[in-house]
């Protein structure tokens, strides 16, 4: 009955799924091996939907992936996933739009997340404002959508021309891609939140994760309306 | 067929409705009353939703409303609205719950334009986090959301808390309440940005508006679905 | 033969116009109407070109104007002037284009003042990023120019997107335009320095007058080569 | 007679532990084992009470133990001590709270030096605010206490939440958890500084050490009134 | 049975004076005098212990006073009190210490609102660390208290200072003096958070007002241990 | 007739060349030598002027050198090239100037691909401004460029100096040389935007490349102009 | 005997003119008028040198002056005096170097605290480093100083060009002249803590007076070596 | 007859020696082993005075000994040095005052490149303000300066305590040393700069060699005035 379970190391907090849909997904940095796999074999005996372990290293996904079986590893968003779901044919509609390739890992950490737990996913790439024909190409799959992603390092402006043309839900990641002036994607960050488009939310800086749970709360969201 | 409307010193994307769901905003600070006046015209004229001037203050209300006929004034959120929506039986339910008696007006400011664009909306106030038992007064309220605006300033650890007690998603305004190290809301703002709890999107400080059109963009997202 | 004339609150430098193509512009936030009113007369009289006065207020300006004939006063622009040049048939084309509403009393500095100074300047005012099309319907008069300049605030994407669509000088001018992450223009200036597009220049928030000197810097150039 | 020992490359102190109750802490970052040694052993010659060395890795531990007898180590505080006392039946009961797991290591440290000291130490771990009712599970273990330590990187949102819980002195460590708009720590030392519950005193980043000493100093004063 | 009271622009926690020993004190800024009435009025029927209204201008003291009686107004504190308590004989003594005559008024904030609460309050003034004569004249009157806050502003050496001579609990609040690099106190409150004696908490900027909770806290804590 | 290929990991914009007057540069931070490789080949094969990879390791440089023939390597710039142009006689004349040795890597860079994309470049190097006479006695090599890029560090004085000196534009590049209050190079940022000489453009920190971009865009408006 | 003279509001260090070999100077902002005058009593009475009010409005200084016989004001740098000393044949040379017009006010206050306590003081005006004419035409009147102080806002560059010119003392203060990327002196002050030029020190923003000071050291270190 | 010696990869300035009475020093991060061998060589060539390397590793300094004769090695303050100069009898006395053993290597460097320049140096170690009678220990010995350097890192107290005990220069020196809000060494520079005792310079964070070369300064005006 008791929601906290005691590992020594740490306290996991296994009410969350009932709570909030979601378990808690395990952060890799600043945790050894062992820690995660004693982690994630607790979660999958007592949480029925996906588990993850985001921003892992390869060698540690693998040491993990000995472990505890069952297990699929997404190197370039670093990420290692166990009982992803499948989207179901009414599931919501995600797109993630990124706007240069050194923006992908983040894009990418984004769209398989929101995947696994349960989101159709579409992905667009290097379509940076410095050539606005590449994103005008795309408007129409960026229409699609229930709700859009914009993943930008820089000045971000991708954000703002992205919330111009669609009119459902546009949260925005801002990453460190970038130098100098850039200031390890603080630039990024400050322009997504004075950007001219209206209602834009943002995250934290490379914060593709916390773009997909956001994501899940809107797919919570419109599952209840139903 | 043109989308631009020149006024002189302003030219008006009077396609904006159509293409977003929602006109443009007028936003005060900086224009004249005449200016004021000659935008919600065209407005009126060219849109047929609702119309808002934000961010005016009582006497340049006043005045605007003597020309342009039809207004509500809103003086503790600083808006003037020309023909707002009544919220249909299935809108969007919106909770907006604020930390302190000095996030009010934010926290009017979202709960007005949302209700304005046709969303159900509650308040809850000076619910902060140095009063648990306060927040968790309203849990049952908070649950019955779609979904939840914060407004909080200081530490603005509102917002993780609220977080954590709901699924649905949840939109963080930071304010400029404080002093000191609260750095006119960039405290609140870093906070909300890097909160513990997942999934929260966080919008500019002091832009209850902001968070309110992001409401309304979940809002056309739910639409779109049914 | 002394280049440096004495005041004796203020030592002029009136051999600029000779080594630079321009006499020393007067800066008027912190001087006195008396003060302004020497320094024009002695400018007047010992250069044979344009003499401006910037970032005057429309009282200040009325009473210098008093004492000095022959001006031109820009409200709009907070700039009172003299001996305004006349393009000639091959002068620079230089065109501005302007993000917001609120950015025009900055777009206005740098037009007025490059072309007293001699420029053919075309403006475009309203062509945020969240309205793309907008933009694009002016590409063909924004390829027509021989320099851009391009003023904008809150994240400044519009330098990035226009920098994309010529193959010419890009000026970049933040504004302070925004509030909150906004940062009093803070943000923009950030965002212009590591903005996507190659080769873009930035200067000085709110700058228009830098922008309108970098421009006939290169008209400068450009008639060196001919 | 001389309250200062001159090592050669270090002036000792050796006065402090008369004057303040606490010998002179030995910061080991930047030093070598050899100064170390030297300084732990002339701390030991010529004081009575406890000797600490703080932030050292555990190689040069095992190092100065080698040549330093009767030491205890704790790596999960960095800390190496000599001498600890005893808590008495009356020490002061401090009890501290941390957020998350990597807020352990800070926790950790001001958890030992404390009870080195004298306290009697009581610790709660993984009660952040995503999940209240973990905290407040442990309320009745919090009104125990004389004073509390709370340990908290990201917003910080524990330590309000905390002192609204409790009427005693609370001692708020920020830490370095998180990324990106966590700032190393930064977000949670302003959050703390302006948190909304009354009367919290701050302590610098990751500095658990401080969070002791201070309750220490607390120890003494009660210790003096009785 | 209810804890918080509805005032219709405010909800009052008039729990708190039971649970934190302290009932909510009202911070003037922002609010109007019939607010501030009717909270003060609403606090003195449901509370039983000190009233207070910390950073009012004096006419609105004056205004206050008019409507509800047996105040004291301390105008160089800006503070008005209701029910004052009297030191205990056996109460806990705080001397608070300040550097400069423009650090004043908020040691004046902290000495008065502790002394309210009923600490036995002594202050010294002018000891500011570039005349060191001063403040070693004063050693014996700190080494008397139980408790020290020590209120400086530029670099807040002080702190570092005082903290060297008593072995009690320093609480060090920075305060807005100086210009230029002093940064309204926040070079100051960095100084002090990483000065280099052992065990000093610090508070917000010119916070005299949250000194002078956490000496409250520790009163509580001695009071619970006799 | 697609504007953009698809590379699998990179989608490349092959229409910029024509747009834009040159090709897309690979910045190689972060990417591997084989996707280097295939970038570089790609734009061999589409493209048909100069192809540039950026920052470049010198031994990464050597490796795709083995895949990509015809390349020439620039170690001091970190440049490697393909089909470098030769500057026409009527070519821009472009004048490099650095403050000090630590500087030269950065003006290299600027020189280098200034030089690639056709200009006639002149480098000048250690005439910082604390030796003044080592700047005058180059003062006619100055004025015989067409434009001038000012490259310096710490407090970026050169700038001003060297636009007082000449009419034409100049393009100001910080760098990150210095320590301490160099802060990496937004000492000399902030100084080169806010530099007292009028009408000089900066570019972001230690970004020879941008500079030689800006070079470019001017020499193509020189070239519309003819 | 006593060194410290109480006047209720504020206590005078009355020994500082032996201690330090000048009076403490009041500063005015914060201080009403009566205050200031029974300061200034004080120390006429208890000091024999200059006594000196600084960054002190014109009506006030008047104010004061009514009731304190004796003074010169130089509202050009806000200072009132009594006793100012006449410099001795061999007293120090001081120049005081200012890059523009707005930075006089500063510049002057350097100047005249200087002269007051007995240094043989010149001033050069506008010779800011973007006509490097005017600056060396006076570089012989620089280098017949015993110590420099350079005065300039913006980037500062001045004092790093000044220094290369002589070899004696160079004390730079940065002033808040300029907008944008200046921060209010913050982007001078960093410059001219970096600057390429040997052996400069730095004083606070807008501190003409703590350089004053400074030299006034220097001056009393020349004396104590004859 | 030249002033400049090119050396290929660097421009020396061999004139400075006579302008400035010191020869340029050779500041060896980001120089390669052979560039230091080459300057070092070509200034004992040209110049007359001591030649010195500044910041240089320990395996460096013995490489560079290698191939260049007569060098003396100062690993505590990575110093390398030719012909160091013999105190003349009257030469200035500079005493250097550490607060902390972890601020040792700057007081070092301050130290010994003032001494090989002809200064007769005292250091005080260890006398950090938390302990003031170590300072007060030490009065009559900074009495007998005719300038005082203060090096400490963190609040940086020691410098106002200091320069309230002499009457002659004190050139404060920030250093990085302290953690978390202590920030590099920038809340120490912010902290010596706005300090509260009159006339106190400042330099760059850790750098013992500018507040030498100052003092340096200092010595060439007492012998101009002999």
């Amino acid at each position: 009955m008791s929601a906290a379970l005691d590992l020594g190391f740490a306290v996991l907090d296994v009410d969350r799924e009932r709570r909030q849909g979601v378990a808690e997904v395990v952060y890799a940095p600043g945790k050894t091996v062992p820690q995660i796999v004693a982690i994630a074999q607790a979660l999958l005996e007592r949480q029925e939907g996906p588990v993850l372990v985001s921003r892992i290293e390869p060698e540690d996904a693998a040491r993990v992936g000995r472990s505890v079986r069952g297990w699929t590893h997404h190197p370039d968003a670093r990420l290692l996933v166990w009982r992803a779901r499948r989207p179901a044919a009414d599931a919501i509609r995600l797109t993630v739009v990124a706007a240069g390739t050194a923006d992908r890992p983040v894009a990418r950490e984004a769209a398989l997340v929101a995947g696994v737990l349960g989101a159709r996913v579409r992905e667009i790439h290097d379509v940076g404002v410095a050539g606005l024909h590449r994103l005008l190409a795309r408007e129409r799959e960026l229409r699609a959508a229930d709700v859009v992603v914009v993943v930008a390092g820089m000045e971000a402006a991708l954000a703002s021309a992205v919330a111009g043309l669609v009119a459902v839900p546009v949260i925005a990641v801002p990453t460190s891609v970038g130098y100098g002036a850039a200031f390890e994607g603080v630039t990024a960050l400050l322009g997504m939140l004075s950007g001219c488009a209206a209602g834009v939310t943002v995250v934290n800086i490379d914060s593709g994760f916390t773009a997909a749970l956001a994501a899940h709360r809107m797919s919570i969201a419109l599952r209840g309306r139903r």
